[in-house]
């Protein structure tokens, strides 16, 4: 399986998110070419993981519509992997007959947000998910990697509190399923560093050796002090996106995603090697504040870095 | 000792230092009255400490002239507690004359920082420090709570990294000084929360039942990491500044102290009750945005909390 390939157990793996969740809500998405630019500046940054889009109707999802040709320039670079959604069988049928590295099918972690979002239940969704597996195992040596991703896994804009045996089950549901690497996903930014890593110990207990991820958003504040409690209660893999691109579904002004480049700064201060380079990814920012000029961009670390660069 | 009174053991405490380090690079300080319904309304919120000033020459430091008339608004609100900062022996006599709770003299971590700084080595810091200490122990009953911070204890903008060793000798000498609590100040946003974790547990065994306090900026982002990391470890008393006030004097435009109300909020997720209302503290920080228009503020949660209420 190339599950060990994407995600080596003996190193952090940063996802970069933004090219998804980050122009999910953009209202001008910027041309191919544009992106093309911020992937590469970010790939010569040390970044090698990419999700590039997500398989929906272009009529409804025009930031996605070259999602193809996304992966196909993830493919090109130096050990470079592409990922994508796919959130229904059409979708997955879709990428793969693409060259993705790894496709991400997503669960509500409640019963109510699964049928509001998706108007299936959360049993009908795992179904789906072996039904994904069984079909992308019929590829072959070329199957990409089937990771899912159980969103509102802190909490529900629906339900509220959302309660961690749930999401525990689903995740066992869903390794069963065939799932390659689970994603726990704080989509709207409930979460707190104590749920954090106790949720992260628990899944462990559950899943075994299947590797998890994490997925932030900063939208009370708390997104960095998160990534420390999952780091250090043994999670590997986390979503970021530049600039913190993205905003927030349910807040307009919010924050979004957790920075990319202060999450990679802070992995540098635990003593994880990224193989990072932090200077060269706030350059690549820059290329966001160019391209996404409306857009607004949070993180702390690159105006220093940017204020450092001035002194010299 | 009334050490005691301001910092019980069993309870975490927010200081909001705004008023001091917020306004210290203000270039137009807001007028007394605003400062005083600013102050009000986070009294109101719940907040009950207060760093309102430093004793320094008016004339340089115009934004602290008013210090005396806002120790006087502390003292005037219920359970409130006032600090200043007295930087030398003729500041701690002005404070001395005052009815301040708790005064705050500062020590750099590094010797560098402390020649450059103050034009003193850190065993002469110590000496005055422990001067003061008598000198207001001689003011019987109503002797303030003395308190020392280490400036640039977790990185130093002068030195670079800085020897944990060297700030431990450093907070064991300011014990022996008389020293009622500590305070060990990122100044500079340097430390990483692993960092932070370590002294935490080492400052323990060092200093023992003397109270710590940490007192992070957010200049690389890190700032509620390092809090959740010293919660996590024993510290209590945590510093912040209402939307983040104060920037950072070495990056024009950086983030400054880690936003309060975020502060507060990552104490709830945690468990701690710290008496504080949320929303309350996001009111008071309008007050910020009305009399302090040219500052930029930070942090997440005052925005998602104002679309909250949009939606009601």
């Amino acid at each position: 399986m190339r599950a060990a390939k994407l995600y080596p157990k003996d190193r952090v793996v940063l996802r970069e998110v933004g090219f998804r969740d980050g122009l999910q809500l953009v209202k001008q998405p910027p041309p191919t070419a544009q992106k093309k630019e911020w992937l590469n500046a970010e790939h010569a940054a040390g970044v090698r993981h990419f999700e590039v889009g997500s398989f929906l109707p272009v009529a409804r999802f025009p930031q996605f519509a070259d999602v193809r040709e996304m992966i196909d320039a993830v493919s090109a670079l130096k050990d470079g992997f592409s990922s994508a959604l796919a959130l229904n069988e059409r979708g997955a049928a879709d990428a793969l007959a693409t060259g993705v590295d790894e496709i991400m099918f997503v669960v509500s972690a409640t019963e109510a947000h699964s049928q509001a979002n998706t108007r299936r239940s959360r049993a009908e969704a795992v179904e789906m998910a072996a039904r994904i597996n069984r079909r992308r195992l019929e590829t072959g040596d070329t199957a990409p990697v089937f990771s899912t991703a159980i969103s509102m896994s802190f909490g529900c804009t629906l339900s509220g509190t959302v309660k961690p045996a749930e999401v525990l089950r689903l995740a066992e549901a869903l390794a069963a399923a065939g799932s390659d690497m689970i994603a726990l996903a704080d989509t709207v930014g409930f979460a707190g560093p104590r749920q954090v890593a106790q949720m992260a110990r628990e899944m462990r207990g559950v899943i075994g050796e299947i590797p998890v991820s994490m997925h932030f958003h900063d939208t009370r504040g708390l997104a960095i002090a998160n990534c420390a409690a999952a780091l250090d209660n043994g999670v590997r893999i986390l979503d970021g996106s530049l600039g913190g691109l993205g905003g927030c579904p349910f807040a307009p002004g919010a924050t979004g995603n957790v920075a990319f480049e202060d999450m990679a700064f802070l992995c540098q201060t635990m003593g994880f090697d990224t193989g990072i380079d932090i200077g060269m990814l706030a350059d690549a920012r820059t290329i966001l504040e160019r391209v996404l000029p409306d857009e607004p961009l949070h993180g702390a670390l690159a105006v220093w870095y940017r204020h450092l660069l001035e002194r010299i």
